[in-house]
């Protein structure tokens, strides 16, 4: 069942350990098959040079197990409340990569500060408000997603393809699997340069990039005209 | 003698070479066995990627050694001082890694700013007091280790997996080699990106995580209702 | 056609991934053939374990594809602007490498702290303008590379072999593309250096090489009687 | 020629790679044989991945080239200086490794701030004064060693194996060219552990390490009474 998505799943998992973005099991990847309406998940706390595409737990929109002997990802109802509200996304990604971490515990949102950044996020990368004592008692893991949901009322999530939960970490998502750990990597590195472009500016606060090379940046890449990449105008090469 | 103990210490202490915690020889991790009462130990100065398991150092709870040919490591008074005080410990681990280590020198307790902290310590990284001048100059690694577990009273070894002694860099522990080892990673991980928080935050003092959230962490993979990873309620994979 | 430039084009591109410089598919190697006036370009958005020396793309200085299957970098106008400005320039390497782009983002010229920046960079680097929105909608590309050309005004591109462009990233150059990837490599080191010195020093601000040394050490190994490396008194041997 | 002292030699320099320390080809190391007052060491400016033994120039303390075919290292006379005046000395390195190079231009000394330092410099690593410009325009690489010597007036050389050059970067020595590869891997620890102290610290100076700590960490491997390591009271196995 799935096999394909099941491979794609456990690259993007194992993606994310060779990119030094995950230290011991702290991270998953999940895709999403819009025909079946199912997710393919990468199991709990199982150590990710031992994991095979068996091992991906496959599981319903309501959270059932349909196929696999592991239990899911603790982090499984927040994937599922992200692939339920946002539109065309077929991957998630989360992680506790260090420097997008930082960020997100200092509940501070990444401002852009340059064409790095509007090459895949176009604005600011959103935090999330803390969630409330009976949102973590009720349904934890739900709720996150919820919280994820209600930070991007009025936000393009494949225009901005991440999120960090404030206190918590980023997650991440996109077309594939593949494009949801590649907004993971691309996070980490804007979040290390804009800790280092503040850290070395002269000016403070630091001058955000000019919203018209941001734009041109964005568009070059993802716009109607895009001619990034060899398949723009798609341009979702990364 | 014990060996599989030697193998799982051989393989702990490997793991902090390959996690790029000890750099030249500075790092050990032992190992105890409750049934015999005795502990395995690295050698004192030996090259890493020579050491064998046959290597390792069985010493008993007085500090004699039973077998071996070398010197177990110059931290073993601090290793069995631990065992000896810390029920169900069953793994510590020595380095100075770089971020851990730099908590230590500053003498400052690691605040916990978010879920990563809150997934293995159940509250702050703790400090040691200096040792005093005699206490250094009689018995000086026994009384590292007793300046540990003086300030463990009140604390739960098991929930704060870790301590920073004062001016010298960390020691962690677990119920197991690997999971003393385990910690030591996490620890690494977690001080790196208190000090990221800190550079980033906007806000001074940067503020706690809610306390609520941190519970909720620590309970779902050490608590008794326990649901992270394969093996929960017992949550011990990391 | 230009089957050892492609070579070399190809190992400068490689030699930016084993340097940690780039990730994702952020950076570009090209190499400039003065015979012929053709340019051999990395195409765009592929990713650099797939790539082959038959998939760098010629084109000439009018950016002109002239032989290739596959798009040439959407940087490649910048690219030609700087070969057709620069005297004696072979090669041109372009990243988003962390350190160097935090200055770009800060819009800050990094200075002269030590030897090791007098070693390759002959005085600042220096940073370009921000383009103007007009610049920017017209010929993005082309115009990068026009505000280098402008900031070079006065300044010998040999001696000061890249650039920062402002709110973007580095851009270096050299003899050859192996030579561009060497300054993009020293140019990374450099910009964290800057960084760190500002960082411990006591000093604010921090003072800069005593000119003599600097000039002592660029002149030994770029000067007419340099006696560093091998070939000296070329001396281009990085 | 002196077969057994170019492999250790040829050793520590891949060392310095392998160990991170080396950007390019920006390091060098030497050893030296007192029976035959002969220094071999690194040529200048070639790659560490193509050099074999046989590459390795022999030297007598004259800097005149006794055996070899290529340039010795532009920074020989230097080398040679340290081991005419500072007693035991059988190895030299130099780098420009990040962490300890930002504190040479910063003109700073890395004061102790924990047991990782004591364990091998006994008291701050010192920073040279700067060159005049005489010195430098004169015998630029002679006088780099003369003020390295002139500041260890009062010093014991091999209790405090390296040196920070003002506005270069660092030498470190040692009783073997491994045990001086050894030193400057332990000093770009220190020098970062040193900066991440300040970063993270409460107190502002920061408190140095209680004096009789650090004294009975670098008598527990340098001492009389060493008891670290398998060959004290030699204790020299780092």
């Amino acid at each position: 069942m799935l096999e394909g998505l099941k491979d794609s799943v456990l690259l993007a998992n194992r993606r994310l350990v060779s990119s030094g973005l995950v230290v011991l099991t702290w991270g998953n990847a999940s895709g999403y098959d819009p025909e079946t309406g199912l997710v393919v998940i990468k199991p709990s706390g199982v150590d990710y040079d031992r994991m095979s595409a068996d091992d991906m737990v496959v599981v319903d929109l309501g959270g059932k197990v349909v196929e696999g002997s592991l239990r899911p990802s603790s982090d499984t109802a927040t994937h599922i409340e992200i692939y339920r509200n946002f539109a065309g996304v077929r991957g998630v990604v989360h992680t506790h990569s260090v420097e997008a971490t930082a960020w997100a515990q200092a509940a501070r949102e990444i401002p852009c500060y340059g064409t790095t950044h509007a090459d895949t996020f176009h604005g600011s990368v959103p935090v999330t408000r803390t969630l409330s004592e009976s949102e973590v008692e009720e349904a934890y893991e739900l709720n996150t997603g919820r919280v994820i949901v209600e930070r991007f009322a009025g936000l393009e999530p494949l225009a901005v393809p991440g999120v960090l939960v404030a206190g918590h970490a980023p997650f991440t998502w996109g077309k594939s699997p593949a494009d949801a750990a590649n907004h993971a990597i691309a996070l980490e590195a804007i979040a290390r340069m804009a800790r280092l472009t503040e850290a070395v500016s002269a000016a403070s606060p630091v001058p955000l990039l000019a919203p018209y090379v941001g734009e041109k940046h964005y568009q070059r890449k993802h716009g109607k005209n895009a001619y990034y990449g060899q398949s723009a105008p798609d341009g979702g090469n990364g």
